[in-house]
């Protein structure tokens, strides 16, 4: 695995972009639900799922924030970057088995602050936005290139 | 357990308030990042959280949008909700063991398309607000009073 490095607010510019995708899977919808406590069954039951607007399970609007968020943390700027500001349009619903990739572009640098403004878009593999919004974030100002610590094991019953 | 229900559109009123706390442990930490992907140092390595400006390890922000989300889909309006948007100001840090309360109060009702905007506000044990933001959400038209489904069961190596 690559090492986990960021971009300073010096090194950022104007229009630079950067994406990251998820599988939308089993696991990711089980484990989003046992973090934050949303144990609505329209993303654990099929069965009651089948009986909505949706038809099937979708996954938890705000996992898509989370990737949004992950986006931002791992890849543009990257580790050391303060969350400032996020909002998000949920536009269409993510189904398991969707992979979700987040495009994100630099549209601000305000050189006082060192704030960035970034247009974050999550799309599906029909290429369908699921998720719009703009992000404000604090720059970092040190260069990190540290190892990538490994994901979590985490196993669900 | 009490059953899992939610307030219909009709029955929503201008000031109606509801909560919803959760602690954030270890493994509320360990799962975000599983489902995300975020795999930052700060919220995981408690020697590399030592050196950044916030002295220890924080949860991811959008954890606690997590934590707003699954209060309006848990309480208010609570099943069946249709998330909207969701602007958030990260304005404070979150630390491991931090109990986080969410409260949510209904500001507006747009009765053509049954649309309600709540205020949603998190804050810590100590009543310091860390995020804060407005949801809009498109409630429910039917009423839900089913069993609560279970929290999967997951167990972090």
């Amino acid at each position: 695995m690559s090492n986990l490095r960021n971009f300073t607010y010096q090194e950022i510019t104007l229009g630079q972009t950067a994406s990251y995708s998820r599988v939308v899977d089993e696991a990711a919808v089980k484990l989003f639900a046992a973090a934050s406590g949303d144990v609505n069954p329209v993303h654990l039951d099929a069965e009651f799922a089948a009986g909505t607007m949706f038809e099937q399970r979708i996954a938890h609007g705000m996992y898509t924030g989370g990737l949004i968020s992950a986006a931002i943390a791992m890849e543009l700027p990257g580790p050391g970057t303060i969350y400032l500001k996020q909002d998000l349009t949920f536009r269409a619903p993510v189904f398991l088995g969707d992979t979700i990739t987040v495009n994100l572009e630099v549209v601000e640098k305000l050189d006082k602050k060192k704030f960035v403004i970034l247009n974050t878009i999550a799309s599906n593999q029909h290429g369908k936005v699921v998720v719009k919004g703009v992000a404000q974030v604090l720059a970092p100002t040190e260069k990190l290139d540290i190892p990538r610590p490994e994901i979590p094991k985490v196993t669900i019953e």
